[in-house]
């Protein structure tokens, strides 16, 4: 863990192939001094102003802070840190010389052309999605299948002659090793497939580059994690983990290569930039949730939701379009494989089961109730998030070792399996069987033709369990069984989100709120005098199973269609709304939702919709960083390399400003231009002699940036000569010449409406004569946010 | 109508308190030169720069078209024309000295009231839109009841003892009488009622002012219109103007008066710009689409779709709020109307009824099917707008006057009534009596038991020649009928649509499709050999008024969850979304949706969501007026009275320079200040004297400029005396001290992009010193658009 005041060396990190966008601050308006001083050596004029207005105090007590490095083990891993290791991605497009003549030689038809193929991107997007989710779901139902046929044959063998204590050893020994076998193919080959992968799919979408988040290998640990987990018994769904696969599958498809595989099709080269990418990866996301529940419009809107800033219609439509195929490529794969081709009635992985209600589903005075069930499902949304956000921190804190992560993982697994077995064990629910009974039904010490009630919750994957609760008869299962197994899996499940294994929280939720507003609904029916037809057991647990999840995740508009879409029935779309808006305000009094917990233990600079409310006070001028390394229009070589090979100080975008000569004086600004850039001159050598002016390389074209994009080499890697270093590099043609600009008095909610409304990476700061003042980034924004006692600012780190 | 070269004066629009945005150029790139002259005179120095560069053909082509007037009376009503008449709405505030000042002022424990306040309104808007569409509801049936009652008996009557002629005469003057009313109203009172409103709010959300949209007036005539058109049997629905009203509710609420009235109800003040007034509209219109067909996320979706462009969450929230509570007040009054109180599973004005389907309701080869459907829809719909654009073409040369209007109207309801008499009259198709054979059913010349089932199509409201149409069994309709009808009705709404009168086209296109799909659906079970199950033609005729409406409104996500909650059906949601994507593709091969066409012909300056492709050729300095009327940021009031008071040539934004003396040199830019809050300046007389720079006023509040808001007065009527035209006038605290800028070279696409994902209404192009070069509204960049040889530049004009 790297200390804050003596960060880690830039080339460690650059061999990871990912360079962080650095603020020269620590923290924007703190110890400016100490850094003019530091650079006042620098080889390049620096554009800078001190701006110490009314920053007095606060500027003393955090210069105090970063001094100390003493103190810095203290705030690491704080919630109240913002990590400097994540880089931006480039959501606005650097309409530079190269990009603008390739615009303008476009024609109309072939702008039609690349529409058109944005459409055959969606599609394929969505048919390999679904073919993912039909894999996961197949090799999932084939695998459970077998250990829980070996391990009810074990269990029935040794009712019979006593012993049970072998059938748990097996169980429990089966689910360790399973779920290690998950746990090491995440912990060691790539740990950002750990978890739903919703909360980096939502910061990638937001515009932070989670390093390897969207590559071909975490798609395939991912995969294979996701399926041992869930064969492993742990309580934990496979259905968050697809929006994470259709993400990954959408980045691959719509660049036309593997850089994993070093496999180039030569083909959807327009699309290999970050703004093409982006709007593929919100089709991927929606693809995946509409794959997972069978919810088409419910990815979408999940995409929308938790994703978008600016609302395309067009974009839409493409994303409506890869869902659509989505769900019905998984559809037709599952129907053939369950031998009844043709069905097209039951699609998503997980299957709620068709809720058929009479007209009068639910009666008026049942509504109060229900936004008492929201309430409920808020707080113990709440506590779930509350006791795993606590988990969280400590893990972060202690169990940063992977073979640690791995026993933690392992341990879970055998505690599952055991809690699980002693449940069923001492439980003496036995309930006559039916038809639809389940598949692995126990029967242990109940008479025959009857089963154990608590095993069909617990010995069988938590998708059929979700399944029984709603739709299994009045009477399956009593009140005890329900709220011990409440009680237990709610701890189980909170424990096991976080762990260094490919798993949801989705399925577990609805489990959870299944199981208590089933219990919920047969107190009513018992309450009540007589014997009422309204209270369906069924319908108060799938209000439960809403209200539990909305408590968790927090969302509500995509929750409501993803669940009506589930469930096959419009009719409880009101009460859901009813009971998941409850559920989100009474959640979001205590806590916050489970993903943005996930987001801020990590540190991400993430951009909520909007600055908060009291940040009018500051302005740019405050927020800004400043001194801000600047380029000229024609600059020597050896400075540029001097620039980028600096470990500290640089952030990955320089304004190009006016030749006015070394005076020290700030200039005026003429463009933009990234590092990435950079690097791809330097590489291709486009020198300019300093004596003839003449070009010693051959002209550079998009493509060459293109070939480059996503994987910029290091800049240790390019060897620059002592005579090149003299030379000029002439940076007209490469450099955004038209970047956005801000006055220094504009205030922090206009230029977080600017920046965050047009996905921007840098956002240059100026004087009243077009001066470069500073340089705003994602950092300087997300640094500020409510707290308990207003406005707060989050310390930088680079953890 | 006025003649584009002269144009009509400014201080006649004033007394129409609309005055309008109008840019100093006729045409954006032509006769700059003309002007230059023109205003070489000024009284104020002015900021130019001729920009010719690349504009040699064109620019001398468009100057010859400019000057010869003799030509304009041609271009009027021309396709290719933006018209200058409107404004467009503040969608950025002004973050001037007092609007900071007052954030400021306000804690983070204020803001949170705010918050609740937002909602407390959304739970309003939605109340009074669902109690608005009781009203229309009860109203309607009730009309319609007693006129249906009339003739029934009469035919009855006549039936028997001959002379049906009198019935047909009563019938055709009744519908002729209600109907003169309702256009009537409409015509006379307020003319922008007329139709659905809902390209009116789709204007309005973009930004655009259409006078008198959300008034008061305009909401009870809309309310009488519609119950007047829809009970005077013409071809209409009563679900677009929900939208409207919705729209209006919001727009009245949300301010906490009412102008019209002169009622002040002092609360809401906060919420008194625009930029809050839209969100609260669009909480409004999706309301009322919730309201409309019981869709609570489809009117979301709506509203989003069709008119957001950035998408923030909370907003989100809150308008599902609003859609939610507008569907249960409707559901909640109508349930105890129909003395069924408690029954909450009929929502919506409009009810399909539900599909209680089996599971396997559709089959995989049905999906070509559908999508085949989806084609023919696409292209019915393309025929529709076309003859509907050619329509609305004609009467806008012709039928200006309101007379001609209105005897129109009467002319068509007469002819639908005599059609639908002649239709019954020489109908053969007799049906057997059922139960639910609909209420007035006309026995006519069929045996006594039966019942003639092509009156069932004409002789009731069309919502329930909907519903009959989707779910009355096989063989309850022949085909000749239905085809007959088909074409018939394709006519009469594609006539009555545009029509003075209020209505939308929403259930017309619903009927006319399930009219066609149910024949298509029977057709089918003939070619088929054996008489299959699956081909019911219910659900044909479900797919057939999808893909009929989604061809005319080209609507895709929302109209699909619209569908799918209005028949309380998931099931059908994966088929319908073929049937809509397929639809639009195909009917935007031809022409552009319905609504589309009537912004277009209407020359509203309407922005899409991207600029168009191929526009990246095009920059800053060719798109933006020049030159511009730039105030000091001391200013003579004498200046700022002439420059307000002439009718030419000015935006409703001015730049504000630094003072450097009237050397006619370009200034540098320090803000930008509207001429609402000119006017609210000179009003308030907040003068300085030249002399000792006193103040003369007390301190102008925020709340100055909100009272004025939003109709603020003419520059006659404020009487500014020849001493207080030498004082000097302090623009520092009113300006926007932060517009957002962009630089000259900034190409078409980016401008557009920074314009419409922040709402602006002015963008300041500045030079590389911060200079003022001009000017970029709305109408520069509406200008541009696709046409059949690429980029296509509109005519501006003052229609």
């Amino acid at each position: 863990m790297a200390n804050v005041a003596n960060r880690v060396s830039w080339s460690g990190r650059e061999q990871a192939e990912e360079d962080g966008e650095s603020t020269p601050l620590l923290n924007g308006a703190s110890n400016r001094q100490v850094r003019m001083e530091e650079f006042s050596s620098s080889i390049l004029f620096r554009i800078g102003q001190l701006s110490t207005v009314d920053l007095g105090d606060e500027n003393q007590e955090l210069q105090e802070t970063d001094l100390s490095s003493t103190v810095v083990k203290e705030i690491l891993h704080n919630e109240n840190l913002l990590s400097l290791k994540y880089e931006s991605l480039d959501y606005d497009n650097s309409e530079n010389q190269l990009f603008m003549e390739e615009e303008r030689r476009i024609n109309h038809a072939a702008f039609r052309t690349v529409e058109v193929t944005r459409w055959v991107i969606c599609g394929m997007i969505g048919i390999l999605t679904g073919l993912i989710a039909c894999f996961i779901d197949i090799m999932v139902e084939q695998l459970a299948g077998v250990k829980y046929q070996v391990i009810k044959s074990n269990i029935d063998k040794f009712t019979e002659k006593g012993g049970l204590s072998f059938s748990l050893l097996l169980w429990a020994t089966l689910n360790a090793v399973i779920v290690m076998v998950g746990s090491l193919v995440v912990a060691f080959i790539e740990p950002v497939a750990a978890g739903s992968g919703i909360p980096q799919i939502k910061c990638f979408l937001n515009g932070v580059k989670i390093p390897h988040v969207v590559r071909l290998k975490t798609l395939v640990v991912k995969v294979c994690g996701v399926i041992l987990s869930v064969v492993g018994g742990l309580a934990v769904g496979k259905e968050g983990p697809m929006i994470h696969s259709g993400a990954v599958v959408a980045a691959g498809i719509s660049q036309g290569r593997s850089t994993s595989l070093k496999k180039d099709f030569k083909i959807f080269e327009y699309f290999r930039r970050d703004t093409e990418k982006r709007d593929f990866v919100s089709a991927g996301a929606a693809a995946g949730v509409s794959a997972a529940f069978g919810a088409p419009v419910g990815g979408v809107l999940f995409s929308l939701e938790e994703g978008a800033s600016f609302w395309n219609q067009l974009l839409t439509w493409r994303i409506f379009f890869a869902s659509m195929i989505s769900t019905f490529t998984l559809n037709f794969v599952l129907s053939i494989y369950n031998h009844k081709p043709g069905d097209l009635s039951n699609p998503g992985l997980i299957n709620f089961g068709r809720f058929d209600t009479d007209e009068n589903s639910y009666k008026y005075f049942e509504l109060p109730i229900f936004i008492g069930m929201g309430a409920i499902g808020g707080m113990l949304g709440a506590l779930f998030n509350a006791l795993n956000n606590w988990l969280t921190m400590f893990r972060i804190r202690y169990l940063h070792r992977r073979c640690l992560q791995v026993i933690e993982a392992v341990l879970v697994a055998a505690v599952t399996a055991t809690v699980s077995f002693v449940m069923i064990y001492y439980s003496s629910d036995c309930q006559p069987l039916r038809e639809n009974s389940g598949e692995y039904t126990l029967q242990l010490f109940c008479a025959d033709g009857e089963y154990n009630a608590m095993a069909s919750a617990f010995f069988t994957t938590p998708e059929s369990s979700v399944r029984r609760l709603f739709h299994d008869p009045a009477g399956s299962f009593n009140p005890q069984t329900l709220g011990l197994f409440t009680l237990l899996y709610f701890f189980l499940s909170c424990w096991t989100y976080g762990l260094t294994v490919s798993a949801g929280v989705f399925i577990p939720s609805l489990l959870l709120g299944a199981a208590w507003g089933r219990l919920f609904g047969i107190m009513l029916t018992t309450i009540s005098n007589d014997s009422i037809s309204w209270a369906d057991p069924g319908k108060y647990a799938l209000m439960g199973a809403a209200a539990q999840l909305g408590g968790i995740v927090r969302m509500t508009l995509s929750l409501t269609v993803i669940m009506v879409e589930a469930t096959g029935n419009v009719t409880y779309g009101f009460p859901i709304m009813l009971v998941l808006i409850t559920a989100k305000i009474v959640g979001d009094l205590f806590i916050e939702g489970l993903y943005d917990l996930h987001i801020k233990l990590q540190s991400v600079p993430f951009l909520h919709w909007e600055a908060p409310v009291t940040s009018h006070s500051l302005t740019a001028r405050e927020v800004m960083s400043t001194p801000v390394t600047c380029l000229r229009r024609r600059e020597k070589v050896g400075i540029i390399v001097d620039i980028l090979s600096k470990t500290t100080s640089n952030h990955n975008g320089f304004p190009v400003v006016e030749n006015s000569g070394n005076t020290g004086q700030p200039s005026r600004l003429c463009g933009l231009i990234l590092r990435s850039q950079l690097i791809v001159l330097l590489k291709h050598k486009v020198f300019v002699e300093r004596e003839n002016l003449s070009l010693i390389q051959g002209r550079l074209k998009l493509k060459d940036f293109r070939d480059a994009y996503p994987r910029f080499p290091p800049i240790q890697s390019i060897h620059v000569s002592q005579d090149e270093r003299d030379c000029l590099m002439d940076l007209t043609e490469f450099m955004n010449p038209t970047p956005y600009t801000v006055p220094q008095e504009a205030s922090l909610p206009r230029v977080f409406k600017l920046f965050r409304a047009l996905g921007l990476r840098h956002l240059v700061v100026v004087d009243n004569q077009n001066r470069v003042m500073g340089l705003v980034t994602r950092k300087d924004l997300a640094r500020y946010r409510i707290g308990k006692n207003g406005l707060e600012e989050l310390c930088l780190a680079q953890t």
